[in-house]
């Protein structure tokens, strides 16, 4: 703790009236923490020093480094409830990096996060969507399906100490599909539910992936019509259009697995193949040889000549041609013309493509599937969903109609770093509050609180510092106004005002204080 | 779907003019959805019924029920990815519950708990504090400490599919270390830090607990004065307040560990059984028999007369008493001493008093520790925290003076309830839009996207529905206003507007709705 000075810098800073600093709108320096110190650095007798700390406020995506092999020698085993670590009560050197593919949100991420997921909610609630959650920890059973996809192979499960099989959740479908069939009749339809929550996955081999990462999803439930999708994707392009993205930045792909359905009926593919043949679909079409799909679309029982046709028809990338191979009356076409009819009502059809191409990897949907794109074909799928009309039963539930769609946390704001769209969220203070002499700290808690009841945030200064450093915090924290409880104001009933944007400075009555 | 008569019943709405209704304040019914429902019912011609759904929008403290044996015995096992499950896309009975022990947020407790986390937020941020947050899955190595906390035989850990020790924290505190020690001297102290994370625990044997709960943290790293303490219990009040708990309700109990230092100090206990003392006395205070407590703590090494002192100075309430069993230079007097009086200052005296056995339970509290609890003695603590000067060296860290509190989200529910404080909070939507011919969806959708562009909340009707199922609706959510999309007026460029609070409809021009 540093007294130098204070209280002749105090004394000083009361008796000269502080110089106008010359810059024409300080109002900007809020947003500056820097610019601002700079600005303050001019007013010569407190000689301020630039403000030192700088933090990059946008690294969302950042992977947190790996731990080192001898790190997790250390602490992977050492831990176990039989045997304790050797140390008793000593120092044990911990990895300061969060779990490896996990996040720490620092306040400058946590700017950022809260800024994404309150747009999340007020979209959500824009659309009379409601709130929901579920635990971040399910019984296994719920997201084992069988037809072979990417998320269950990544399932991050285990057995908890009373030998029970639980996963982190990979997604929160499954979770809503259990919610729905326990409320059951007692809800009444159509629900329209949103959730923001963390989702989970355990890649054994991987770098520089993450194995978390936070989800928007909605859902309809109740509603057999496109009328549901054409809904969602309107939500999730209101919500682009909030943060800065328009349809020159990013599209979507739609189609309907009914296309698929249609082609593997008429080669009498049986129906619980159904989901295994989308998924291998989606996994394998943009990454692997031709050869290698037809490989494995053998194994799942299908014959050349479907395998043939099927291959065809992903390729077709308008309605038009679709209606050509499927005829008139398919149903995958009713659904989809319907659907960009309404995307033309809503307004949003620049952003909408069909592209027969998109499957979707989840095994559940049953038609309309979507993703969101980056038009410039740099980044993986932003978002994805579809409609589900199956899920409940799978789990001896009765069905309802249903769709839904998820939107991750990451690719987003890889996104707007792209398009330079990232929002400036700094910390803003209404007021920093300091006591110009150890004995005024009550004085000094006195008038946070007075300020705190009026609604007026209030960095309370805590310790004995000089002029100098309180500045520098003003700044760091972008304060509007530096409350000054000196002894002679204080026996006046009165405190010292600095707006520090204009530098204009007077004394208040603090029951006046605003 | 029904659509009889919705054409018909349509038109002799528009025909007649709607029965005004006859209770004198309707605006209240938008917080009273069966009382809108009566109301509504009154519409003759509508011939609506009363709304049958009812929930109760408090149930956030209600304990999942367990799974049944054989519900496990089915779930537990199967998932295992080396072994799947027999059934291939088959139907599989999933348990309905969350894993017990775990919670589900239906909208109406999403509710409740976005109310809860909404006044931390706002409270925190009043003190100036920034919001920070962690992995829920953490390195179990962090949590292992030696003292024989509860917090510690309840850790719900495991070994990840890397074979890895990890756990779901059960405590937010010693990852904001780690997250300190890693960000080094690059953060200009004091911190001023909030967090609210759901926190797990895992009690093999236990009936009616739950396994994981949010809690709110409010940390200040580098103050070592109490002025921190003081500042972090009027937040705490701040909030109670907010919510509309008075010193009636609620006190804090506050005391110091170094009332017990300067005791084990006197009679030569080593300083490594600090922690462990503390913890004992924590756990066994009011739950066993004092010969117990005592059998415990000889083996901790306390000789008999070290144990009949301790006890007697855990029983002191006042800090006259304190002063003349530890004399007038004692630290921990001059830190409770000081603590008081700025509790003074600050305006929250009635809401704290001295109580010498107050301990708390976790194991690297080193100063000041306070709990808040209900006066009358009903429930378990409702916050607690204090100050861990030493915890950053336990990791490998440089220390650093710190402190904080933890105040979880099941005790304020139970006591809110005791009051009779809950809040109301129902879903309230500005708009439902519905058309009135399945021709006209598209219009509605482009009416509701004119509505939501102007910052009105919308649910759009998205099947083809009998009005009387949309008043129903209505009611459920609230609605401020019916939106009427029908073919004539739309031909005109109009809608039907109904402010379904008073009765009043009236036509609009589609660009002129606001």
């Amino acid at each position: 703790m540093t007294t130098l000075g204070t209280r002749a810098a105090a004394r000083s800073l009361k008796a000269e009236a502080m110089p106008a600093i010359s810059i024409p709108s300080l109002l900007i320096y809020r947003h500056h923490p820097r610019r601002l110190a700079t600005a303050l650095s001019s007013i010569r007798h407190l000689n301020l020093s630039l403000f030192s700390h700088s933090t990059s406020p946008f690294s969302l995506c950042v992977e947190s480094s790996a731990q080192s092999p001898a790190a997790n020698a250390r602490s992977g085993r050492s831990g176990s409830l039989a045997a304790p670590p050797a140390q008793l009560d000593g120092v044990q050197k911990i990895e300061v990096n969060p779990p490896k593919g996990t996040r720490d949100f620092p306040p400058e991420d946590m700017r950022l996060r809260s800024w994404l997921f309150q747009n999340f909610r007020e979209v959500s609630q824009l659309f009379g969507f409601e709130e929901v959650d579920f635990p971040v920890l399910e019984s296994e059973a719920l997201f084992i399906r069988k037809a072979g996809e990417e998320i269950r192979d990544q399932l991050y499960c285990f057995e908890d100490r009373g030998n029970r099989r639980v996963a982190l959740r990979p997604e929160l479908t499954p979770s809503l599909a259990r919610l729905v069939i326990q409320k059951g009749k007692s809800v009444p339809l159509p629900l329209k539910w949103f959730a923001i929550g963390q989702c989970w996955r355990y890649e054994r081999m991987t770098r520089g992936r993450r194995r978390e990462h936070y989800q928007w999803n909605m859902d309809i439930i109740g509603v057999p019509d496109v009328t549901a999708e054409a809904e969602l994707i309107s939500s999730i392009i209101t919500f682009f259009k909030r943060i800065g993205i328009t349809s020159l930045d990013v599209g979507f792909k739609v189609s309907s697995r009914k296309v698929l359905q249609d082609v593997l009926r008429c080669y009498s593919v049986p129906e619980n193949m159904f989901s295994r043949v989308c998924v291998i679909i989606d996994k394998q079409l943009e990454k692997i040889p031709i050869e290698d799909i037809k490989k494995e679309l053998k194994s799942a029982e299908l014959s050349e000549v479907a395998i043939e046709e099927l291959l065809q028809v992903l390729s077709v990338k308008s309605l038009e041609k679709l209606e050509e191979k499927l005829g008139t009356d398919a149903e995958a076409l009713a659904d989809l013309k319907k659907l960009f009819s309404l995307a033309e009502k809503y307004g949003y059809s620049e952003w909408i493509q069909f592209d027969a191409s998109v499957v979707r990897g989840l095994a559940y949907y049953t038609g309309i599937v979507f993703e969101g794109f980056d038009r410039e074909g740099k980044l993986r799928a932003i978002c994805g969903g579809g409609r589900y009309d199956k899920l409940l039963s799978t789990f001896g539930g009765d069905d309802l109609p249903a769709c839904g769609f998820g939107f991750g946390d990451a690719v987003i704001v890889e996104l707007l770093k792209e398009k330079g769209l990232i929002p400036e969220l700094s910390l803003q203070v209404d007021n920093i509050v300091c006591s110009l002499d150890p004995d005024l700290q009550g004085a000094a808690s006195s008038v946070a609180t007075i300020l705190r009841e009026k609604g007026q945030t209030v960095d309370l200064v805590l310790e004995n510092k000089p002029l100098k450093w309180v500045f520098k915090r003003a700044a760091r924290i972008n304060a509007g106004r530096l409350i000054l409880v000196g002894s002679d104001e204080w026996r006046r009933g009165t405190v010292g005002v600095k707006i520090l944007s204009s530098g204009e400075q007077y004394e208040v009555q603090v029951k006046e204080l605003q």
